[in-house]
């Protein structure tokens, strides 16, 4: 079995985290499957952007998280990644990053506030928050914990839809994001961290930051992403 | 009919655009006119700067919108371009942005208050910013209607020049600006994002931070625009 | 005797510095240490990094402090870091810089709250601040007593260890960091000048910001450092 | 007469600024003095630092500020410089940018208090301002009276050395800065700038800020220029 284009884009994916400065040190990784083949590719744990090669992707088992290819320890976050594939068949790559502002954001423990046109181009709404771990989901399968408050806070308090919230905040942590390829959720990556300084920049400018009218948050969101899209290339 | 100079003048535009740090992902675009030949020339809609080369670039009738030249297609954001290079025959190029502390105070609704040399070297009084869209105007023709609000902010509440201010905020969307080329619509862009980080900082330092004397901030924009300029080369 | 290894990777570590931004003109410094050999490396004083050569590092006597081989003056934070060598025999690296946002908390005289995951991984607690230097002790031996001020701080009012809080804050002067080898304390520098980033905008964001509970701050510091740690390769 | 070496290091000066990130577009310029023969040499004005080269530099007589050598307009700003070099005649060169975090607190009208050892490395004190221009200072002879109320400010309220605060924030504009030689203005210029940057952070964190003691501020200032400096190399 070959999943040496699979390999190839998740390695493009994580090089592109760095080069887009979402990385400090190795604090990222990005992955992607392949839903035929039930397997998930993923940066190897703690290797340094420098000398990260394709053959040192690490390819699991989706269902099972087997490594079934591969001779380095996948990422620490792997089972958050795993996790979010099983719950969400619509998405087909993830990443995870401590980007500077978006992690602050997490840190505060707060909802991105849909502050303008930039942020509806990407999100239908806030940039959702998960609630905390217990104690207990924290010292006993920690990763797939937190994976499992990311699903939760799809279903509730109301259900929403991973492909118009393409990422979320876990509190004192950071931002995992997707999209239907490990590319778009690697932009996404993107736009969630500028989404994040310009809202910080925005509240310090004007505390009182009123959201964006609804009608325009919409129009944007569905102009880029609806069934009439119009914005990029057919 | 050859439209090669002013799609080669555009290309460099929007690539300055992407090398002065404006742009993230793809939300940037310039454009260019050539009013002998009523064309503008613009970037098409959501194209990699990592791939756009000028030929490109697409050629759209002033007056009709109709593309006269180019397979892709064009700027979601052009029908705004055209109503303003209508509306504002001094203007030879426009360029938009989503860079982040212009977007931040056009997120915040709040015109860029003249704190500095740096302002007045460039605007002649705040950065102005439009009335919000109506939900009419955002469900029907949305970026035309965005090029009449900046239209509309020009001869209300009392006319001013476009080339005294060569940008304007739309709120909770962000910045347009122009000049006489589209290598001055760059400029002017580069300009208002460095303004407008530096109001914010001065406001962080100084909350109450006043005003720059009005006989200053004419002297600099007139030693940099007026008749008797004397800034540059002759 | 034969010290090009050991200059060698100190002058990686002092190049790396620079790399990561964390150097404004000569404003900066690492070290590293052969336990065996009794002796520090050091990158000479006021030396440009364009012109950094490897033999420049000057060689000391830990014990007496004195220069065994190079031609050039030591820096002259190195009595601090051989107070640090001597008082911490599990360290091999020292690194001083003055990062823009480490030095802001530095002078502040705050330490830097534990925010989030991202302190945790390099943090056990808050980042600790020494007291203020006396009149004499500034007068005198200014920068031994630098040195003598962070150890005191690891003994009081808790013994802290220096593994377990790979850095410290000296009020209105700067960051020190450390590790096992100068590379660990060059990444401990770059770690600590992104936490200081992201806790300053975490504060902005959240004026109450809530430090992250123990159990999640225990959890990721022992993920990366702890006897069963199963963060990066074996 | 030859003016070449004073040329290219003036020319290096410029190019420095630019690399050092203090400059936008074309806002910022160096100057250099040969005391010997009398002249002054400076950027043009209004030149892209893309296309500058050394033989575009302008040379003027220090006394009559008439233009001794090449074709070039002089920067708008030179009749600053030439006040500053008459009237200390301690420096060689003379910065002057519009660099986002000094031009923050010029527009803030504010000195810049000396929060750390960064600051006392390169000011013996607040990085002070001038009062403002009158409105008839500002019609008339403007740039040379920009030079005035900075010499009035190191004589006013008390004498102060210009080699022991290198540089000044003038009120709405921005910073200038100074130094034995054009190489040292443009090191002071980037040291104001960081040292902007890190008082605004240092606000940020603790509002209530308070100064470096006396005793650590000159301890700092006289290690590294006065008569027994023990910073850099012999």
């Amino acid at each position: 079995m070959n999943y040496e284009t699979l390999k190839e884009t998740v390695y493009q994916a994580n090089m592109g985290l760095n080069e887009a400065g979402l990385v400090t040190l190795t604090w990222g990784n990005a992955s992607g499957v392949n839903r035929e083949l039930g397997v998930m590719a993923i940066k190897p744990s703690g290797v340094s952007y420098d000398v990260l090669k394709p053959s040192d992707i690490v390819i699991q088992s989706i269902e099972t998280g087997e490594v079934v290819e591969g001779s380095l320890r996948p990422s620490s976050d792997a089972p958050t990644h795993l996790v979010l594939y099983r719950a969400f068949p619509e998405i087909g790559g993830v990443v995870h990053t401590h980007s500077s502002y978006a992690t602050s954001w997490a840190q505060a423990c707060l909802e991105i506030p849909p502050f303008g046109t930039t942020h509806a181009d990407h999100f239908s709404g806030p940039v959702p928050l998960t609630r905390q771990l217990t104690e207990q989901e924290i010292q006993e399968a920690y990763e797939e914990n937190t994976g499992r408050i990311i699903i939760e806070r799809f279903q509730t308090p109301e259900q929403i839809s991973p492909l118009h919230f393409p990422g979320v905040l876990v509190p004192f942590h950071g931002p995992f994001t997707w999209g239907e390829s490990p590319e778009k959720a690697l932009q996404n990556a993107v736009a969630l961290e500028t989404i994040a300084l310009m809202a910080v920049t925005t509240l310090a400018v004007n505390p009182k930051g009123s959201h964006i009218p609804d009608s325009l948050l919409n129009k944007h969101f569905q102009r880029k992403h609806g069934k009439n899209a119009y914005y990029g290339q057919k």
